[in-house]
Order: structure tokens, then C-alpha cells, then sequence
């Protein structure tokens, strides 16, 4: 096997990318200039080499604890609790929400043998303990995975006095339609309405 | 900027991934294990490395001449002209050509300012004349581009006594439907019909 056929075996593994895609991605790379060839290559490494768990949040960092953890800035008294650390880049895009996170690195899934012993959920505890944290978001993704998830936390935490607990609204997606929304989202879009 | 947002920079600006497929490239590596993460870091540099053009035909090769030029079991009476050399790989995954190729590294396209002259063209009429050629089939897309191309090599080869000129069929694609074929590809089909 060529140095060429192995690249696109291995880039055909990555989410996404077909064995189509992958040629097309090696063939780039050929001619591309060799310094952003270079660029890639070293920064694989280093991601696997620097990027690590955050000790605290579970988020991925280079410096412990990580930039959300140490940011003086932050709503400490908000936990927005995530499935993934990969939910944390996209709660941050929005630039809307200013507390902490806590990373579950999964949710309660039976069928791939994923019990809540598997995940986070100790430490999450012992920091809405300590850190006298006041409201609990949990941001699970609307599966049967995520609200099974969240149900079991929502279980843990009610016996924590004082401590609000908070679900993402569940409706019509921005720029949708009704028409196209299957029933389960319009019968919550409908549940959940407030006044205007 | 982290080694994280720059990673997802670098495979952003590759050819069909968007922002959102590259941070589900990114994270999906931060749970790979080291081993693939260290071997595509290290095939990419190869890639620059080792891979050259063939002196030959112009194909992607680590060695000189190609695997493909240096086969002794390939037909060396039929040459085919490409575009590109990862035109070589779609051809080669059909396992029903055996002869050579040339590799013209590009297209006629004045928009571009690619004229005849930035093309391999002196090297493939050599081919053509010192390794007895006996037929080129021209293999470039049916576009506007590679009509041009292959309309200007027809001016040319036709000149070269004994050597059949031939293009890749047009028609409608395999598992296609009548119904959604455009006008133009319809209109060929019809003119290169055959017999049953």
C-alpha cells in the first residue's frame, strides 16, 4: 500500500468523509504547499500530545483547569451540564450563556452498555456541593438517550435543597416549518408556548 | 488560539468539509486512539515527502517510473490522457483498462489562463511518437473545458500517422433515468447509440 492509498484509508475513517471524499482530500494535500501539510501534521500530534481533560469540567484543554474553570468572568453559580465536550464549543458559539459546564463524557444508553456508573455524574454532585451552585441546566440532547439521562439526574438532584433545575426548550427549530415539524417537536412546541 | 480551534481551521479549508464537519473531525481524534492519530500526522508529512510526480505520465508515485509505467503486464500500445492524476485512481478502480496514461496536469481554460502551453502536452506527443502508440483514448471530463482540451489534441494527433484517436462514450449514467437526464447528455445518447 502506497503512502497515498493508506491517507485515504485513514482519512475515510474520520466522521463523514467517504472513500470519495478522502481521495479528494489526499489529492488536495499533494497540491497544497508543503508549509500547511506541515501545519496539519504537527498539530495532530500536539492535540493528542497537549489536549487532555479538564480535571474539573471534563471539557478539552491545554492548561488545567481550563479556560471556562479559571475564567474569573463566569456565572459560577450556573452549571450547564453536557453530554459531550464537543456540546460545549457549540453552546459557546452562541455567545449567549456566561456560567460553567460539566461534561458527562455520555449518556445512559442500555443498548451500548453505558450505565450512569459510566459517567460523570459523581464529581458533577460533589461540585454542585461545594461550588454552591444554584441552577443545574441539563443540556442532554432530545434522544431517548438524553432524556433518559436526564431524567435519572433530575432524580439525584431534587433531593439537593435549593438548587434549580433547568431543561433546554424543546420547540420549532429558528427558520422552520410547521409543516415539515414532526409531531413530537409541534406537541412540545404547543406544551411549551409562552406568552408573546 | 488552542491547538483545537487551529485543528479545526486546518481541516475546515479542506475540500468539502464545512466548520461543523471539522469539529466532529477534531473531537472524534481527541477520542481516537494515539496509534491512528500518530499515523495520519505522519503519512501526511510522507505525503510531501515521498510523493512526486512519475517522470513518465505525470501520476502521484513514490518511486521512478510509477507502478503503473514500470508494469510490465500493462498494454503499452493504448495511451489514455487525463486531466488530472486522481482521474488515474477512478480509472484504475474499474480493473478493465491495461494501458498507459498521461497526466496533463490541467485542462485549456483562457478564463483561468491556462493555455496549451502550461499543459504536459510536448511530453505526451513524444510518448506518442518514441513508445509506438497505436491508440489514445482522451479521457477528459465532458466539460467545456475538456471539450476544448480534447478538441485542440485531436488538431494535433491527427497529424500522427497510425495512431487511433478515441473519447470516453457518452451517455446516460448507469442506474439513471430518462426522466431526469438533461437535454444535452440525452441528445448524446441518442447519437451514440449502438446495437444490441
Amino acid at each position: 500500500m502506497t503512502v497515498v492509498e493508506r491517507l485515504i484509508h485513514h482519512f475515510s475513517r474520520l466522521p463523514g468523509i467517504g472513500r470519495k471524499s478522502a481521495s479528494r482530500i489526499v489529492y488536495y494535500l499533494l497540491k497544497a504547499d508543503r508549509r500547511s501539510c506541515e501545519d496539519l501534521s504537527r498539530d495532530i500530534l500536539e492535540l493528542k500530545n497537549r489536549i487532555e481533560p479538564c480535571r474539573i469540567c471534563g471539557n478539552y484543554t491545554d492548561s488545567q483547569p481550563c479556560a471556562i474553570c479559571s475564567d474569573s468572568g463566569r456565572d459560577r453559580r450556573i452549571l450547564c451540564v453536557v453530554e459531550e465536550a464537543k456540546d460545549i464549543l457549540s453552546i459557546e458559539a452562541i455567545q449567549d450563556y456566561r456560567g460553567l459546564y460539566h461534561v458527562l463524557q455520555g449518556v445512559i444508553s442500555p443498548l451500548d452498555g453505558v450505565g450512569p456508573e459510566d459517567l460523570r455524574i459523581p464529581s458533577m454532585l460533589s461540585r454542585i456541593g461545594d461550588e454552591g451552585i444554584e441552577e443545574v441546566i441539563l443540556a442532554m440532547n432530545p434522544t431517548v438517550e438524553g432524556d433518559t439521562t436526564a431524567l435519572y439526574l433530575v432524580d439525584l438532584l431534587r433531593k439537593k435543597a435549593g438548587v434549580r433545575i433547568t431543561r433546554l426548550a424543546l420547540g420549532l427549530p429558528a427558520g422552520g416549518d410547521l409543516e415539515y415539524a414532526d409531531r413530537l417537536t409541534l406537541s412540545r412546541a404547543f406544551r411549551g408556548r409562552g406568552p408573546v
